[in-house]
C-alpha cells in the first residue's frame, strides 16, 4: 500500500475510503507511560531538538493506538523560538515570552525563518519519521493569531486584551507581525513536506476568541496566503484547525483549506454544512469523554458518526488535544470502534 | 421618576425607553482608583461582609460613569462559601475549593442556604442600597454549571474535564448537585429581591464549554427551574448571561429569562434573532476595545447601537467584564455616547 493511497490522505482529498481515518490531536504525549518514561523534565523546545527522541514519541501512539496518521512531535511556538524572540514553554503555564511584542522595533526579533538553518533537527525528525512510517506524517505549526497573541501577551490569557489593541490601534503593525508569522508558517510546513511529512496541520487553538469582522479583516486574507502558498509549492492536504469557532465557520469556507477542523461544541454535520461540503472535516470527540471512560467516548463517537452517515472526507478525531490522563486502553478501543463502526 | 419606570427596567420589559440603557459588567472593580483606595487587601469573600464597604463599592461606578444600573458588589461563589463547602478566591487566581466536589457525601457540605442566617451581611448591603439608589439595583448569583465547575474541578479549568465527568458518569449525582445549587440560586435572588433588587442576573460564564445536547439534557432543566419559580415569585425582571454561547442560542430562547446577555463573539442582531425577539438583549461589546482606547470603544459601540437601529429590549453592555487596567474614562464617555446616539 502507497501511504498517498491511504485511507488519511484519501479523506483530505475527499475520496472514497475503506472507513474513516482516525487520528488524535496530542495523540504522542503524557496519556503514554512509554511517553513518560522516555521524554524526560525540561522543556518540550529541547526534547524537539533531539530527533531520536522526538522520532521515538511520535511513533508511540501509531504503535499503541493503531491511528492512521501519526503527528509530528514539536510545539506551535518552534519558529519563533528558533529565530530568537525569547520564548519558553513553562510546564504547567505553557508558552512564555519574557519581552514581549508590542513595538515596530520587536520585528527586528522575528526575522525571516530559514529551515534548514533555524530548524534542522525538526526536519531531521521529519525524514527519520518518513523512513519508519506507513501511515502519513502529518507536519504542523501554530498560525499566526495564535502565535502573535502568545507573542503579544506573553502568557496565556482569557481575555487577549493586549492582542486586540494592536489588531485595533495599528492595523499596520499588526499586518507587519502576521506577515513575518506567516512567513514562519509557510517556511516551517513547506519544509516539513519537502523532507517528507504527508499533510500538514496549522493550528489555530485561540482564534475564537475575535468576532467575525476581526477575522474577515485582521486574519483571513494571512491565513488565505499560507494556505494558497502552499498549495502553489506542493500538492498535499491542507488542515486549518481552531477551537470555539461556531461563529466564524461560514468564513472558514473560502480559506479554501483541504480539511477543516472543529471542536465538540457544534454538532458536525452542521459545522460541515457551513464550513461548506467540499472540504472534508475532521473532529470533533469532546476530550473529556475520552478522560472520562471508554463507554462515554464510544458513545460521543457514535453520536458523531450517525451524523456522518459513513460520507467521505470525514476524519475523526477529537474536538481538541488528548487529555493527560486519559486512559491509553479508551483511545486505542475508539480507534477499533470508529473503524468497525464506517466499514464500507 | 420611578425606579420601576428607569430606562433600564422598561428595556428589561422591552418597553419604549426614551434611550438605550447601559450598565457594565464589573463596573465595581479595579479599573476604578476610588475603588483601589479602599477596596483593601483580602478576599472579595471578606470584602463583602462590611456592608458600609459593599455598599460604598457598588455605588462608586454609578456617581463615576452615570450608569443606569448598579450591579451589587457580591461573587457568584458566595452562596457555596456561605454554607461552608470551602471556598477561597484566590487573587489572580479565581475561586479555589480545598476539597472538591465529587462524590454523594459531598452534597451534605451543600446544605440548603438560608439567606437570612447564612448571607445577612448580603442582604444588609441590598438593603443599604436600596436607599440610597436612584437606578435600579441588580442582584446576581451564580448559575449551576459555572458553580459546580468550580466545586468539582477546584479551580478554573479550560477543559472542564471532571464536571464532564460527572455530567456523564453520574447523571444522577450531576442533578442532585445542580438541585442543590439551585436552591441556593433562587434563595439568594429571591432574598435580594425581597430586599429590594430590581432585577437579576444568572452568571453563567462557563456555560459554553458543553455541547447543546449537554446543556439541553443537563443544564436547560435546572435554569428553567430557577427563572420560573423566581417569575413566580417576584415581578422583576431576570437576565441570564453567559460567554461562548454562540452554539447554545437557540435553545435560551425557551428559558425564558427577560433578557439573555452574549458575549462580543457573534453580531448582536444575530443572537437576538436566535434568541427570540421577544426576549430583551444585553451587551456586547468587547472589553478589550475598552481597555484599549475611547476611539475603540465608541467604534465598538456605534457598531453595535447601527445594528440594534434603537429597538426597545435592547441594554448596551460589554461582552463581559470590565478589564482592570480600564481607564474610567473610556466607560464614562460610552455611556454618553449610547445615550446620545440612541435618543428617541
Amino acid at each position: 500500500m502507497l501511504v498517498s493511497e491511504s485511507r488519511f490522505l484519501r479523506a483530505c482529498r475527499h475520496e472514497s475510503v475503506d472507513c474513516t481515518p482516525v487520528w488524535f490531536m496530542r495523540q504522542a504525549g503524557r496519556a503514554l507511560p512509554e511517553y513518560r518514561s522516555i521524554r524526560g523534565d525540561g522543556s518540550i523546545l529541547d526534547a524537539i531538538q533531539k530527533p531520536d527522541l522526538a522520532t521515538e514519541i511520535t511513533l508511540q501512539p501509531v504503535r499503541r493506538y493503531g491511528v492512521d496518521a501519526a503527528i509530528l512531535y514539536s510545539d506551535i511556538m518552534v519558529s519563533a523560538y528558533a529565530v530568537g524572540f525569547g520564548v519558553e514553554i513553562t510546564p504547567g503555564v505553557g508558552p512564555v515570552v519574557n519581552d514581549p511584542f508590542s513595538t515596530l522595533d520587536d520585528l527586528q526579533r522575528l526575522r525571516p525563518l530559514e529551515p534548514e538553518e533555524d530548524i534542522p533537527y525538526v526536519l531531521e525528525t521529519v525524514r527519520s519519521l518518513t523512513k519508519e512510517l506507513a501511515v502519513p506524517l502529518i507536519g504542523f505549526t501554530g498560525a499566526p493569531f495564535t502565535i502573535a497573541s502568545y507573542l503579544i501577551e506573553g502568557r496565556p490569557t482569557r481575555s487577549w486584551e493586549k492582542t486586540k489593541a494592536v489588531m485595533k490601534e495599528d492595523p499596520s503593525l499588526w499586518n507587519s507581525l502576521m506577515e513575518r508569522l506567516s512567513q514562519h508558517a509557510i517556511a516551517t510546513l513547506s519544509a516539513q513536506l519537502s523532507n517528507g511529512a504527508n499533510a500538514v496541520q496549522l493550528f489555530d487553538s485561540w482564534i475564537g476568541a475575535i468576532d467575525l469582522a476581526e477575522f474577515d479583516v485582521l486574519v483571513k486574507p494571512h491565513l488565505m496566503n499560507i494556505i494558497s502558498e502552499l498549495q502553489t509549492r506542493h500538492d498535499s492536504p491542507m488542515i486549518y484547525f481552531g477551537t470555539n469557532t461556531a461563529h466564524l465557520l461560514s468564513s472558514l469556507d473560502v480559506l479554501n483549506a483541504d480539511v477543516i477542523g472543529v471542536d465538540w461544541r457544534i454538532p458536525i454535520n452542521k459545522a460541515w454544512d457551513r464550513v461548506g461540503r467540499s472540504h472534508g472535516i475532521q473532529g470533533n470527540l469532546d476530550p473529556s469523554l475520552c478522560a472520562e471512560s471508554y463507554e462515554a467516548a464510544a458513545q460521543g463517537a457514535l453520536d458523531i458518526l450517525g451524523q456522518i452517515d459513513n460520507q467521505n472526507g470525514h476524519i475523526f478525531n477529537l474536538g481538541h488535544g488528548v487529555l493527560p490522563d486519559t486512559d491509553p486502553s479508551v483511545l486505542e478501543r475508539l480507534v477499533e470502534l470508529v473503524h468497525e463502526e464506517t466499514r464500507r
